[in-house]
């Protein structure tokens, strides 16, 4: 078998101590993958690179069409737009795909019924950063839905729903306030929801939504929303599954994918080598699925698990009767190899 | 002693079954009120007056300056902006204040130990409402944050912190994705924080935040937030404490006060004598307190407290432990009385 072409870079914060460690798993299980690096964020900014991606970077990632990439931080202060959001757009990644299932009884969660799948818009909303101060104190932000943007990324929820054997969708939005806006996304939801009979499906308000996602996850399955409250929502939806450091997401394209931890680039504990590499290490699993190699994704997940179910683990994720070990970034890696 | 004038509006759905039930409570427990009772909402908007507020609802509200209000319904497909909204707006009312104890062991909480107050606020941000289409497919939303809306929330909520002694103020914002605007709320926070040395504070980004108030509520204090992720964000706190049902809360203005419960008009059970009125007793409570009243305040509050702790209660918060009696609408109040 020929590798696979990836792209990966190092990010920032507890970047590269979790990239290092991840690679080092995959390695170990057999993954059949040529790396590219590139550098994107902090790092190449501090080096005089202020836009924080260079040329060659879009290159390797039109070339290899998949991308592993490490939490990174947008410099504060000069003004730039964040980085997260300009390489979701250049790429076209539409829809933020975030699987949190519990892990249960091995990771601490009020829930372990729950079984939530969240779809968020990825390039609309209140994220496209156009912003304007109109007088010294009065600023705006402009959010924009529309039609093909929410089409596409519905249409994708309800295939997501049917093939992985799901039985429900639900829509958030809030559409008694934003009428024309949250207004279309809920309509072309509703369109959607007539080509799949076989599918429940609902909308709510997305504040019972999210309070309902949060005290009683178990009744609800997939759910799609616009770009902010799915931020919001699936972080609360990991949280309450065990912890966003566990979470791991799919950013898709019509070209390109990239995977990617929910969580940031924690500055406050970089270089300690105590960050969890399990978003991130979840994440390349989907990728490993994504490029077909699903034996390697396998492979590394059970292994995950198996290392969960030993008692093994970093300090964020201590559990009071189960943990044995509390265990380094680079400790952990080794543990699941 | 002379009765404190008050506007009562009764709304829609379930509004006047649970406003008839709270009425009834306050006069028993010798509540001194002068009450006006105004209509608002779908009812009047079914009678042809399409503003849903009539000018002498305005006059009521402008003389006796404090306001019960039940959940009111704006009609769907009149193109007409949310009433909740429009009333906010139009009295100033500039902080929505929602208070969520926990109720433990008597309503069932994860977290007995927690005890948020959210002040939102309740202006501004996406609430305005102001959209546009720009093409049959592309739909906009302004955003706005002001300087003088933002000071006089985060005042507010640094004030009644100090007032109520609380020790820690939280700030969530959104300020990595809107830098100006979310920027803005978390510089006036900042600002104004400094004036504050005795009271603990921090900023968090709203996803994490919330995922945090969904998980470990019991961490944080007061929390104050611009209006849609305060929106969001009151309804998980509120429902992780217990019940959205059990929600109540103050809108402040300069000269005018609002008390509500949070939960909405909620048709689907309307006119079946179900609905718990608890949000709005409590809400209630909170106004005799800003009337002068405590004594009754704390007349009522005991009682609800009495009825709850001898398990009885509407259908919506049994408790398998706990509960003695299921009752109605109208029996719950009786129990209290
Ligand atoms: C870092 C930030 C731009 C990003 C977002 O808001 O989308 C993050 O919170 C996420 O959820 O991936
Ligand atoms: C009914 C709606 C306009 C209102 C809001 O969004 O503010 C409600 O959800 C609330 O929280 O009071």
């Amino acid at each position: 078998d020929q590798p696979t072409p990836i792209t990966v870079a190092y990010g920032d914060g507890i970047g590269p101590e979790i990239m290092s460690a991840v690679l080092e798993v995959l390695e170990k299980a057999g993954a059949r993958l040529a790396i590219e690096t590139i550098e994107v964020g902090e790092a190449l900014w501090r080096r005089g690179i202020t836009s924080g991606i260079e040329p060659s970077a879009w290159e390797s990632l039109r070339r290899t069409k998949v991308f592993l990439k490490a939490p990174i931080t947008t410099p504060r202060g000069g003004g730039m737009k964040s980085l997260n959001v300009t390489i979701r757009k250049a790429l076209g990644l539409f829809a933020n795909v975030r699987p949190c299932p519990t892990y249960a009884p091995f990771i601490q969660t009020a829930h372990p019924g729950m079984d939530v799948v969240v779809i968020r818009e990825n390039e609309e909303d209140l994220y496209g950063g156009i912003e304007h101060r109109q007088t010294e104190d009065v600023v705006q932000c402009l959010k924009l839905i529309s039609r093909p943007g929410t089409e596409r990324l519905v249409r994708y929820a309800f295939a997501y729903a049917e093939r992985h054997g799901r039985h429900k969708v639900t829509c958030l939005v809030k559409d008694n306030i934003m009428k024309l806006t949250d207004g279309l996304f809920r309509q072309v939801f509703e369109e959607v929801a007539r080509e799949y009979p076989n599918l429940e499906t609902e909308t709510l308000i997305v504040d019972i939504g999210t309070a309902r996602l949060a005290a009683r996850p178990e009744d609800f399955d997939v759910v799609v929303t616009p770009n902010l409250y799915g931020d919001i929502v699936s972080d609360v939806v990991a949280e309450v599954a065990g912890s966003v450091g566990l979470g791991a997401s799919a950013n898709v394209g019509a070209e390109v994918a990239m995977f990617e931890a929910i969580h940031g680039s924690a500055p406050e504990i970089a270089g300690r080598g105590i960050a969890n590499p399990s978003g991130l290490l979840l994440a390349a699993v989907l990728m490993l699925v994504h490029v077909g190699q699903g034996d390697v994704a396998e492979r590394v997940h059970n292994a995950w698990l198996a290392t969960i179910e030993d008692g093994i683990h970093t300090a964020d994720v201590y559990h009071p009767e189960r943990s044995r070990a509390k265990v380094s970034t680079e400790g952990f890696a080794a543990a699941v190899i």
